[in-house]
């Protein structure tokens, strides 16, 4: 019988003890032996709840208990999760979260900690939520060299998007009825600025170089830059938005980006629509893989958690080892990527735009969108695209060619 | 350094010994040892092949070398692959494949025989080709409730459903040209009778039921009696045709069947093109996951057979656990599944099927075919369709609705 402790009985919290509640039978299957729920930490009461007996409001006790095999943390932030989750390592504990700000601030130094203590650290979870990706990544595809990592790995601007491609309506109005069915949080911006997508991605950065890269040194775009009108060009050249969270691995080493793209629609990832998220891994054997399914949500997220519990478990003593060190990891700029770019100017400034673009460009014409040019460059590097966009008069929108 | 040989050195075979050599850095990096190829056994020769020194022709010879730690069987077919498995087992060595038709029929034994001998015996590579899904299923997922797996498992199926879809060209016409290309076998019959599809997921039933599920007792019906106006009514109503694999639980029991269906645009499954395989699994916590990759191919297959042998590497001395026993899996008929059917008759049949169907039927009007009457039938049991089925004078398509 494994016991453990659930850091923060929030929605992810909750979500693990009802996991381990409901699924108790397959969890025991699972995991060889039966998993015991012994302690809840909150700083809040739940009179009534059917765990109210596990509530408890001081750490040590479950730091001191030693019965306590793994922890969860699942309270979300840097602090106190990240003072707990030392703590808890130090004390000889294997420790599970779903907490992204907390794994892409300080995930590699405490999985040295864990390498150090003799213990785990995993994080499944803080990743695609439910998608079973970190381990795959970890284990079944270790041994391929991945040079490419595609993913929609946040589920608000997903859904966000994809009502304004089927219902014409513009980014405001739908942001407003997400956040009205919790959707989107109050303060949206970490998610529709790309913020959370960001963090994520340098997850991801930092297991495959094995270090640990730095999210601040990712570009980021988000989404609310975009229009209807973006859409209906997009209609007409059989391309989806989505925004996108990328890693890529070439001779000149890592780069790592967060934007909106035009993705054609015969991409499997122009088809990951609502909540859902997807990550797309091409390794260079195994060729392109797929991965999709709820990136979000409390059942979701709290399954992923318990896989990580069970793992500890089945693994019994000693590191499980994952692929992350403190060491800093080098993040190219993005500068020399070269791709195309969708770009829209007022209809006056299209001398001007063909001038600074040249006359190979090729112009795209929307159904409903009338007064404007628009076109797609020819192949630019990022740094030019820039300059070159810097010296319009006015730009009306522009989107990155997938 | 752990030493591995292979049997049979064809597409796969060769493809692992590939894996082994390009991804050697990886391959050590992941399973925390060098791993060596030390054999090959095959009834050829292989003069000026890089690996021609280790080729053999006599089994015992790898049997017979305590050096060896994992024998990857990539021969196909039942025997002699069976026999050597077996020997293998018995004599102390792990074993894993990529044969598909073997696992199907003798796979539960061999993992009761290896638990038996404390070795492990895995298939990663049986089923969606390179798709990280057997050992997902196995550890990330086993302690949901799994209700519902789909497939879409035979990539030559799916090629030629995704031509005739996109060029409006008829089944034969396709099929020889994939015939040409290599993609179909001079002998498909496997393929497009659905064969394939259906050992795969009875592997996928035995996986999710803990015992042998039979693959003789699999509804199977393939796709050879698809035409191209199938496709222009399933564009009428917005759908896709797939050949679908399907794995249901519920309280009467599991229910398994292959056949080709009807699929809205919406489902991701619909847009699953080409040569890929994906598979939709749904757990009663994590809802829907999706995994999507190559399901064949050299490189693909040999790298889930290495991931396999990192495993048992990795693993160490013992049995890996895997949800498979030899007892028979029960499995009910499909009679009891409710669901539309899409139906075509002669136009002048019309009368008939409203008589045998009832009034409240869907008709469905085709853009390009003339002198039929096709219709959708309100939700109606597999059993009670077919006897309605035969009584109509004539029928010249059919297809269930997802």
């Amino acid at each position: 019988m494994a016991k453990v402790a659930i850091l923060g009985y929030g929605t992810v919290g909750s979500g693990v003890a009802d996991v381990l509640d409901i699924n108790a039978a397959e969890v025991k299957d699972s995991a060889g032996e039966a998993i015991e729920l012994k302690y809840i930490l909150d700083i809040r009461e739940f009179p009534g709840d059917k765990h109210e007996k596990q509530i408890v409001h001081d750490i040590n006790i479950i730091l001191d208990d030693p019965e306590i095999d793994v922890i969860c943390e699942t309270m979300g932030g840097i602090e106190p999760a990240f003072s707990f989750a030392k703590s808890a390592l130090e004390k000889g504990k294997n420790v599970c979260t779903s907490n992204k700000e907390l794994v892409a601030a300080h995930g590699p130094e405490l999985v040295e900690l864990a390498a150090k203590n003799g213990k785990s650290y995993l994080f499944e979870a803080s990743v695609g939520g439910g998608i079973p990706l970190l381990r795959t990544l970890n284990d079944s595809m270790r041994h391929e060299k991945i040079d490419s990592v595609t993913g929609i790995l946040n589920g608000t601007t997903n859904y966000i998007l994809t009502k304004m491609d089927r219902e014409g309506v513009g980014f405001a109005t739908v942001l407003k009825a997400a956040q009205d069915k919790g959707y989107a949080e109050k303060n949206p911006e970490a998610d529709v600025e790309g913020y959370d997508a960001c963090r994520k991605i340098a997850i991801l950065c930092s297991i495959l170089s094995g270090k640990h890269a730095d999210y601040e040194e990712i570009y980021t775009e988000g989404i609310s830059r975009i229009s209807i009108e973006d859409f209906d060009y997009a209609k007409s050249l059989g391309m989806a938005i989505k925004l996108l969270a990328m890693f890529r691995k070439n001779e000149s080493g890592v780069v790592s980006m967060v934007a909106p793209f035009l993705i054609p629609y015969e991409n499997p990832l122009a088809n990951v629509n609502g909540v859902f998220n997807a990550i797309n891994v091409h390794g260079n054997m195994l060729g392109d893989v797929m991965f999709y399914g709820k990136g979000a949500g409390k059942n979701a997220t709290a399954s992923a958690v318990v896989a990580d519990v069970i793992e500890i478990v089945k693994h019994g003593d000693g590191h499980i080892n994952v692929n992350m060190k403190a060491e800093k990891a080098h993040l190219a700029p993005k500068d020399n990527v070269v791709r195309q770019f969708f770009v829209r100017v007022p209809e006056n400034d299209k001398n001007q735009a063909l001038e600074i673009f040249g006359h190979t460009v090729e112009e795209i014409k929307g159904t409903n969108v009338h007064g404007e040019f628009a076109f797609l460059t020819s192949d630019i590097s990022e740094k030019d695209f820039e300059e070159k966009l810097w010296k319009l008069d006015s730009v009306k929108g522009y989107l990155r060619l997938f």
